[in-house]
């Protein structure tokens, strides 16, 4: 039925003009992104008229400058990494998208194209696509936040098997944050967050446990268009017509945490609660972690926005202030005694955060307070964030 | 402490080159679209090198062609009426999308950029944004299909209030289908399912219902990159990679039902089932409904394609076929015994696929059956599918 269907559509509409109507899009002929077998990729655009044509990414420090024959350019890079890899074209001068690749990830008010490069099963890429796994679900709800005085939007992924008829069980439930200019779409899309989850959950690597990713910006309900504020333009700075938020993302952190415990079926207490999040969203961790102890068994800062006392300060190091600070040493030492189970900090060796991080290394080990730490390469990027949620959603809950 | 951050990482990040280690995307500086206050629509793009600029979209038949002025394109509408509407740019005679507008929808391999316009509230534009009202949850998750063999995604919303703690309310149910090409995203997206669910069910115009949304092709699992075939470009053509379909969607329709019913708090019988679709999936509603009499109590063909006997055989009109073929009327029969409450057609005066849609009107006019019917201005287009839900919807379930 489906095929016949298919069939009478793409004639008819072939024949009627249908595609112009409709916007329907056949797509373009040529293929780009083309991943060869030696994991170099190919990127094609066609533009006749172009008088220059490059292709930037993240797979590669400089531009690359793309060749043309019979109008379509084309650039060959050398062998890649498996990883999930961001570009845009640059014709003429201006940034445009690859009308050839429908996969795309918006960060803040930009959209980016993408591709995946993986090598072999279980290599990093492979960890990134939709295998032929059990896969979890993804819901986007609704919850009432009433510290912020705002019904707010988050994601929740809960694990394959969860909805099956017969089962019963709880779960545990890790917390996962975004960074200043996300939001609750973040980690599910530039995050791969439920492609890590399944895939690891069904190696046996990570336990079944359910994934719950709010919105961080306390003056906002939810993604762009997907609330009562219109259809703004996202960015870093405040919107003005947003109302100034009634409290702080850790202030109403338990709203949160009773929404999802009273609805889904988890285990409380903090061997089963755990929380990280990426820059913004690893200031949030570390904020609500200390004003909370015994809530979180397990704490994860991912290139973490760590501030003490009074940030416009800048006459002092955050470790001077930490060592001035009694009230966050007095939440520091109330959480390390309730015993948290792993306190992690990753971060990228060129990542513009590394001061404040090892500031806050050196603390903890002024102390004896334990923890782990990964230093990646690289900076401030999604790469990094990825490999973080891999490596310390292994260590949970075991 | 949300401002803080942001203050943070926007101040170092702009200092520190990190947007371009990033692909984070400030965003343009330029408005694209401006939604005027009389309902004009100014569109811009910088675009210095560029020897022409226009904009193509739905909003009018012919291109809009743009005027330069310091590098910046603009072409400003005539007055538009309250609705979604679709565009792009087309520089030097290449599609591009629109930089400075972070909206987007996918329909099959293409994405392009849209803009709501909404004169007041209760106008159509107005029922496909996100307004200040109780929001639904829409959840994306996987159902085994074992009539097709496969494990399948779809995507669910239940109605604000649904997941209160002390809600023990159960629903009815519609299960909304998408056309050739599209898959379980098509609805939420061009097709604003939960915007319109959301916006009519506050006003009262339509009972809170569940809405389900399966994917319509039976031999894929979920949208492009979503399962295990890969990153693959969507087309309308049957992809030779997936393997060919084991049973047609109206075969497998009850192994979504049976998912449903069993997961959700969902009121039985067709008194509290509805069942429509688009082209293809108005297609797998009239097959559905009638392959199984008393499952639905309402059906709805939006723009449906049509089908009795064998469709390749164009030597007979569909109502000559409809006229000849004994189990097509024994199945139209004995559903019409069922005692449905709605038999709905919709479809555009000029869509293609209004032949048959007349043949089949003919067909039940000279058998006494009943049925409503709306005939919009327009073709085989998403604002008559929007518009179709919208008053479909609010017939259900009262």
């Amino acid at each position: 039925m489906k095929r016949i269907f298919t069939t009478i559509v793409l004639l008819t509409a072939v024949t009627s003009g249908l595609s112009a109507q409709q916007a329907l899009g056949w797509g373009e002929s040529i293929v780009s992104p083309e991943i060869n077998p030696d994991r170099t990729v190919t990127f094609r655009l066609r533009a006749p008229k172009a008088v220059t044509v490059a292709v930037v990414g993240d797979f590669q420090d400089g531009p690359g400058i793309m060749k043309e024959e019979a109008g379509v350019w084309s650039y060959t890079t050398e062998k890649l990494e498996p990883e999930l890899y961001l570009y845009s074209f640059i014709v003429n001068g201006s940034r445009q998208l690859d009308p050839a690749n429908v996969y795309m990830s918006r960060d803040v008010a930009t959209w980016t194209n993408y591709f995946i490069v993986s090598g072999e099963e279980g290599d990093r890429g492979s960890l990134y696509l939709d295998n032929k796994v059990p896969h979890g679900d993804v819901a986007r709800v609704w919850y009432d936040s009433p510290t912020l005085g705002l019904s707010r939007k988050m994601t929740i992924y809960t694990p394959a098997g969860y909805s099956a008829v017969s089962n019963k069980a709880r779960y545990p439930v890790l917390y996962l944050l975004h960074g200043a200019g996300g939001d609750e779409e973040a980690w599910v899309t530039l995050g791969r967050a439920a492609e890590i989850l399944d895939n690891l959950i069904a190696a046996g690597k990570a336990e079944p446990m359910i994934v719950v990713m709010p919105n961080g910006n306390t003056n906002t309900s939810a993604a762009p268009g997907a609330w009562s504020a219109g259809m703004y333009q996202p960015s870093f700075g405040r919107d003005p017509r947003f109302p100034e938020a009634k409290a702080t993302m850790d202030e109403s952190f338990p709203d949160i945490v009773r929404y999802v415990e009273s609805r889904y079926r988890v285990r409380k207490g903090a061997e089963s609660r755990a929380i990280c999040g990426l820059s913004m969203g690893g200031g949030h961790t570390f904020m609500t972690s200390k004003r909370y102890p015994g809530m979180f068994g397990y704490i994860g800062l991912f290139s973490a926005a760590i501030t003490v006392g009074n940030w416009q300060d800048r006459s002092k190091s955050t470790l001077e202030k930490m060592n001035e600070d009694t009230e966050f040493q007095q939440q520091m030492a109330a959480m390390f005694a309730a015993g948290p189970r792993l306190y992690w900090i990753g971060i990228g060796e060129t990542d513009f955060l590394k001061p404040q991080n090892d500031d806050l290394r050196s603390w903890l080990d002024s102390k004896g307070f334990p923890y782990e730490y990964l230093e990646s390469s690289g900076g401030h990027v999604w790469r990094n964030w990825r490999i973080y949620l891999t490596v310390f959603s292994r260590k949970l809950f075991k």
